[in-house]
């Protein structure tokens, strides 16, 4: 089946037990599809002498959906259900990540190294010289994620327990992207003062802090206090991650388009954090002319402050020639309200304002939603060259230079890579790094 | 060579070029020997036409100690040392703890399993029942071991930074002995009101929070607040710990005597945290009669608050038929003072109060140090069995458990077990999470 297509419904595998004669197996898939449910995987498990065990992936609509299926399966003779498994559910079990040793422990003498006795040298050549902790410890590999739950995806303020599933995935990511230890930090406080107080007092443990799904306008002020009191860099991820992947994708978009961006009209549909951080980088990069809108006053006036322009949502349609949304909103923009030739990035997840194969048939030159803008395709990257630079801080000299790297790997025709392609988080590792130098953002290596 | 010989002496490893003909190697071993350095592994590394490359171990008493070899070897034709070696720092390299998925990523099918969109099921389902936080994520298996450096192993008030290898070391530990995620936490602040504040607002990303090496008398007072704030398991180690370890020694030495622990005098010389712990555990036991002694009379006050008898050194050595040292002070004790067919633990690290090869000398019936007596034997499993249980908190009735459990598999004649003997660990979390249901301390099994 198209892969595509699946990406849109649940995956559920049901383990069911079949008679083990000719016909079986062609009756149950039959039930199934006379239900319309798509079939993925079909495994065997077990052989037995009159009847196997096999694993059948199913891609359904929703519960109900898979409950029409059961019921279809039920009604099949020699076909029993054992169990319903969901796949998802599986690689959450247990959560996604460990701490984990990177020394042996097999003897005595092993235990001598690592601990006591002779841990206590390594203890006194940090005390003499502390840049030694970034050779003889792992917190110059380490990345705090640091939530208050308050704007966890697109669910809105479900506390930070309920947000870990996601702060284990971008640890995850970390691990399996570049190679950081990403930490997740649940905070119990939705105070400014407070979160910035215990960020600050937990700090000397992090190489960097990653502030994940934390409220607008809480966020701002909250990343403005710790970059100016921490020595660290600290990156709020829903304003820059995403601002970094999306200046990748509008500077393809106008390559191809033969338009230059800095002269481009650029309107952003919702000032959160997304939006607000993506208004600031494309200022950042020259963009002259950069429209924002939002529900609320406070947003839209912190975008006039911030040297764009605010309008309403008519007026963006009409004047951009490239409209970002980040909203959460989803089918906010409708057909007739794009203009021909108009670049459409409709970002919220999981459903987005307009679907990319909805705003081209209306007449987007390109379109694309939060599937492929994803900043896990910036994240990961930027704070690796950020550790490798040891750098202070991270600023919009790091950030335009990785949108220029993962620009540069999106195959022709696309706006940009896609985030298992390995080449690209090294890219803008690399590139990251260099422009932390060359900005003096970290010090020149020895 | 004797290992336990080995312990007290810095590991080096040289590694040397030596022409390949006969005779080279016994000039070179000759040359090591002739001052006084011993020599573990030779390992052969490259084997060339006229050269070889070998690696070799060698125990000196201290870097002059080793200089001085070096300088017999260089005066040895055909030999060249390449490079001197520290084993310890290199096992330090880099930092010994790493978070890693648990979780495959290679598809793109993997990623919106572990992160959008599948991530959002995930979140829904712990937000409605947050019970759930346990199955679905690393939560209820990752511990925290949080310091403010102020007390790090004997070396004082170092800083937290310079603790971390320290930290990394029980991560270490955890890891490998009883498969618990230890995040180290490191603190930059001293005042007890701001440590008990952060991590209750850090509380909610762990299944129990570890206090490691902050200093006494704030020690006890972070300890108290925070289990009455936080309903998940605190400990601070060098209290509670050393006892539980402390207590398993004492259950065999008087079994092996033949008294009963409850009705022996037992004296404490040095009530910080361990010494303070030793004695609340001692007298939770049962133990009747437990003097102490220490420089502090706030100490000593407090040893008085808790129920024991407050006395000077000569008094303790006098009275105690077991006698426990942790004071940091090496030579405290002298062999005059031991009196025939005491105990003597005598636990500072890395040098004792007197040698147990000293104190038996002076008549001791049984004598260990910090070496054997060491609380990694303890913290592994009590944890793994407070998590288990999902124990709301650490109990005395959980620590005696432990102890009972750690003293059953020392060997013929030994106080306690080694620490690599996984048995062990695996019967203190067996031990600690069934005491912990019959107290109360964890609800019954579902």
């Amino acid at each position: 089946m198209n892969i595509e297509k699946g990406l849109d419904k649940i995956v559920k595998t049901i383990r069911v037990t079949i008679t083990d004669q000719p016909g079986y197996l062609g009756r149950l898939t039959t039930a199934i599809g006379s239900e319309g449910g798509n079939i993925g995987d079909v495994r065997l498990l077990r052989s037995g002498l009159t009847h196997n065990v096999r694993e059948i992936t199913l891609y359904v609509d929703n519960d109900r959906h898979l409950e029409r299926i059961l019921h279809a399966v039920s009604l099949v003779e020699g076909v029993t259900v054992e169990e319903v498994i969901d796949r998802v559910q599986k690689v959450h079990e247990g959560g996604k990540i460990a701490v984990k040793s990177r020394v042996e422990l097999a003897t005595l003498g092993d235990v001598r190294k690592i601990y006591t006795p002779g841990v206590a040298s390594i203890c006194r050549q940090i005390q003499q010289h502390p840049e030694l902790a970034r050779r003889f410890t792992a917190i110059g590999n380490s990345v705090a994620i640091v939530t208050n739950g308050t704007a966890i995806l697109g669910l809105g303020d479900i506390g930070p327990v309920a947000g870990m599933p996601v702060m284990e995935g971008k640890s995850v990511l970390f691990d399996k992207l570049v190679g950081i230890s990403g930490i997740p930090i649940l905070l119990d406080t939705k105070e400014p003062d407070q979160i910035v107080e215990t960020i600050c007092r937990i700090a000397p443990t992090f190489g960097a802090i990653k502030l994940e799904d934390i409220a607008a306008p809480d966020c701002f002020e909250i990343e403005r206090r710790l970059v100016e009191r921490l020595t660290i860099p600290v990156m709020h991820d829903d304003q820059h991650g995403t601002a970094v992947v999306v200046l990748a994708a509008l500077l393809n978009a106008t390559r191809f388009t033969n338009t230059r961006l800095q002269n481009a009209t650029v309107g952003i549909i919702g000032l959160g954090a997304a939006g607000t951080g993506i208004a600031k980088l494309l200022m950042a990069y020259g963009v002259k002319q950069v429209l924002g809108t939002d529900l609320s006053q406070g947003a839209m006036e912190m975008h006039r402050t911030n040297g764009g322009e605010a309008t309403d949502l008519a007026g963006v349609m009409e004047r951009s020639l490239i409209v970002v949304a980040t909203t959460g909103c989803p089918g906010l923009i409708k057909p007739e309200m794009v203009r021909n030739g108009q670049v459409i990035l409709a970002l919220s997840n999981p459903d987005a304002e307009i679907g990319p194969q909805q705003a081209l048939a209306a007449g987007a030159s390109f379109a694309a939603d939060g599937k492929s803008i994803n900043n896990a395709l910036a994240f990961p990257g930027i704070f690796r060259g950020a550790l490798n630079a040891r750098a202070r801080r991270i600023n919009n000299r790091m950030l335009i230079a990785a949108s220029r790297a993962i620009a540069q790997y999106a195959e022709e025709g696309e706006l940009v890579p896609g985030i298992l392609n390995m080449a690209v988080h090294a890219a803008v590792a690399d590139a990251v790094a260099q422009a932390a130098t060359l900005s003096g953002a970290a010090d020149p290596p020895a």
